[in-house]
């Protein structure tokens, strides 16, 4: 049978799903054997826990049916090996294709796409080698002690919460970075004051990243950092590479001292496994850890092919997520790791399924009956728990948790107070919030009372090593891909950041525009 | 008449909001009339402008009701008069008397309490004037050059959003910080390691904050920081004082250089005018912005007196808010601060709001049939325009937006690029976002279409001042106070936390426990 593409409520299944009547309460289902039995192995040491989501084998059933009739994997293989999936954008997506090939090589117009980000790669390896045997040197002739990079979104996002989330790995096992890292996004002179104020800038070496080399915000930070270069003697074009596509204004320019290339098939929220995240990481981290990094989110990639849901966490997650979302009706979703190196993962994951699926039609153009992509946020436990987790608990609409864990901690740098570590403290945490958000607690007093029947996952890992993380990183890109197929919709585009361009040029033009926008335009001074 | 407690639904007013009929479509409303007409001024230079929300004069009228029937005004005189608000802990709320005494002073078990916290702040700027001088040193003769802050939730997210917020400003208008300030708050020992890892130890004091003395993060990380000061020779003892209550275990210990108070009056969230929030916030930034900053807080709280919803930002802004949440069944809202300073800020508003009125019984305990608190989350813009944007424009289900702006930057660094600033654009593209959402763009191709009427208010200044931020926390802090009020609950308990403390300590005695408790336990490895 060839591939078809059908809304949600025009499959077999999905009407069922919509349909199906919520399973006996989490709070009567959850025992130890569920929480044992409802488990499946991921790639690099993860393991996804799903016995406190509100799912049964019923329920399982319907989405392994759903799943099968929207040919979510074979929809994925298609993917994978260079179908168009970006049907508005007529492109391939070819992030996977970034860190491995998952079924076979990649060519588009006669070059082998797979072999092209390699090539990158080996540059980026070979450039970062010779900044850190000092064999490139800042105009000054110093060697290079700090990278910042320049880029917004995707650019900025993914590279940042994957730097954060290695950081404390490499200072462990390395005893420091090789170099240290900053970055720059907001068009907020702020920001890049601040950050220009803060580094070394004669041993300061740039990346600037722009896939289309237009980026608004992007272009006028690099002109802040070029001017405060030259106003301090430094030689703006000896400090600045580029990230970009081959066919930007940017590329082969020398106003760089080397330049990386993506391309349109590389979404700027799934770069991070391109040079966009490689380049900073291979400079700050080291290139041993970025291919860790990488083997990681291939590993991931390739046990997403397989299409018994309950063998592939990416698929079931992202299935329970329908589930959650269309059956039960929930608007919101949490992403609650419980490891402060993860502090900024819930802010990527925002953007990568916001972005994804903030959509209303679908890949032909019709609008849309049901829901699709949730609101996403999150912030690392236990902090969360002394924050919002009162709403979580005893708000009036429950939101459903994703929750993450490691046994052991990044720095094995530990303290024992009252008995235990503070690592074993983090997880006692988070275990108990697992069962008090499933299984709730009747009180006399109905203000103490717990509701229950939040429903919650568990993904769990030694600990966050690069493996580990591009894993974690690749389950959650899989998962709001499988998502998208089954919205029906197209979760590689972003028409919805048009508009606001286009009016921001207008007022910036101070052309003819909307008689309510010049009022706003004024009221804001510009 | 005196003041009476009514669910929302048993007032006049408010089942006539709940069954209001939407007002015609923003994309038809919003004129430059309306955007001129629809502001009001606030405290220390703010203006609210609410032309892009989903109201009209009837709306108003009835919200203006709503606020009449349901006391909103008197409540919060009561509130500040000393009237015991948190019924369920039978406790004051004070927070705005912190900041100055609002309507008249508020006397409790024969003791001025204003005069209470007036004290602990003259003793905090004593000490602080000691520390900057060198009179009070480190174990080691040397001056304090850093203040760490120990604390979770309310201890921590808002005292960290403040300084980061004033801390360019403070750059600009000193050249320097008084003392560098970093923050420890989760129990992963990964937190405290990093920090520890990064601060001169030798030169750095710690502020220990727990208003019971009892917090387990708090207290794990404690002994993290006192292990480390002793194992490089240091005595802990003369590098730590404490914010805590009087009657808290570490209160007036030989343990601490010093110690500061707050007393079960004032909530964590809303503790930032507190010992917990000007302790480190005069030690880093200077006592004068402190000063600043109460002193904006203040001038909010006295205009959130105002009858008159259209005169009164704080009380507006919540009425509206509950029109979206009961009358338009808005789940979610979102904050998007076009200022890097405020880049923590929404994470704050995410523990102010959704920890106040994330609540399903009233203040009697009884159960409700209607929403209360929303999901509240944000990031800066413009950098969320790249991120989860997509889904505010062309996602399924519209999310309310709290839009902040300033005319000037803090530092005043900036650069001209394509004919203007970076100021001018950021600001460019705050006016053309709140346009873009409300009136939305119709386009042949539906994927390019944008539906418009997603409502979104602005909150103006000239330039982010301590006065200014402090105007602002106290906007939504009063804000908050006033929808807790309409939903007839109790915004100052937090019960929903107190689950998951016990069953943690369960899992860490290794008593006797629930099998799933168990059975995640050992998944955890604890």
């Amino acid at each position: 049978m060839s591939l078809h593409y059908k809304n949600l409520d025009q499959t077999k299944a999905g009407k069922k799903v919509l349909k199906a009547v919520k399973s006996a309460k989490l709070r009567q289902l959850l025992t130890a054997e569920r929480v044992r039995n409802y488990q499946v192995q991921g790639a690099a040491g993860w393991q996804f826990y799903y016995g406190a989501r509100a799912v049964d084998d019923k329920i399982l059933e319907l989405l392994q049916n759903l799943s099968d009739e929207q040919q979510l994997v074979r929809k994925y293989r298609e993917l994978v090996n260079g179908e168009v999936m970006n049907t508005g954008e007529n492109r391939l997506v070819l992030h996977h294709l970034t860190r491995g090939v998952v079924d076979k090589p990649v060519r588009w117009s006669g070059k082998d796409l797979g072999a092209f980000y390699n090539d990158q790669w080996q540059k980026i390896k070979d450039f970062s080698d010779k900044v850190h045997k000092g064999e490139i040197k800042s105009s000054k002739g110093k060697k290079f002690t700090t990278v910042v990079q320049i880029g917004i979104g995707g650019s900025d996002l993914g590279p940042r919460a994957m730097f954060l989330a290695l950081e404390n790995w490499v200072k462990k096992e390395k005893g420091s970075l090789l170099m240290d890292a900053r970055f720059v996004s907001n068009v907020d002179p702020d920001d890049a004051s601040a950050v220009l104020s803060a580094v070394p800038l004669e041993t300061t070496l740039f990346i600037l990243v722009s896939k289309s080399g237009t980026t608004q915000e992007t272009l006028a930070n690099e002109n802040f950092v070029r001017e405060t270069l030259a106003k301090v003697g430094l030689e703006p074009n000896a400090h600045m590479v580029t990230v970009t596509s081959e066919t930007s204004p940017l590329a082969k320019s020398p106003r760089y001292l080397a330049s990386f290339f993506i391309d349109d098939f590389i979404g700027g929220r799934y770069s991070s496994t391109s040079a966009v995240g490689t380049a900073i990481l291979a400079l700050a981290l080291g290139k041993d850890v970025v291919e860790g990094f990488l083997k990681g989110a291939h590993a991931a990639d390739l046990s997403a092919l397989e299409p018994q849901i309950t063998q592939n966490p990416a698929l079931l997650d992202a299935l329970i997520g329908v589930w959650e979302r269309n059956g039960l009706g929930y608007p919101t979703t949490a992403v609650l790791p419980y490891s402060q190196a993860l502090s900024r993962f819930p802010a990527h994951l925002q953007q990568l399924d916001m972005e994804s699926n903030g959509k209303r039609v679908n890949r032909f153009g019709e609008s849309l009956n049901y829901s699709t992509g949730p609101i996403v946020f999150g912030e690392p436990g236990t902090n969360g728990q002394h924050s919002f987790y009162q709403l979580l608990h005893q708000g009036t609409d429950p939101v459903p948790l994703q929750f993450i864990g490691f046994h052991d901690s990044q720095r094995g740098d530990d303290v024992v107070s009252e008995g235990s570590t503070s690592q074993a403290k983090l997880n006692a945490n988070l275990a108990a919030q697992i069962v008090a958000f499933a299984k709730g607690q009747k009180h006399e007093d109905s203000n103490k009372s717990f509701p229950g029947n939040r429903p919650s996952s568990l993904l769990v890992n030694k600990r966050l090593t690069p493996e580990a993380l591009g894993a974690l990183l690749a389950h959650f890109e899989n998962k709001v891909m499988f998502q998208g197929f089954v919205w029906n919709i197209n979760s590689f585009d972003q028409e919805g950041v048009q508009l606001g361009k286009i009016l921001t040029k207008t007022v910036l033009a101070k052309g003819e525009m909307d008689p309510a926008l010049q009022a706003y335009a004024e009221i804001l001074g510009v």
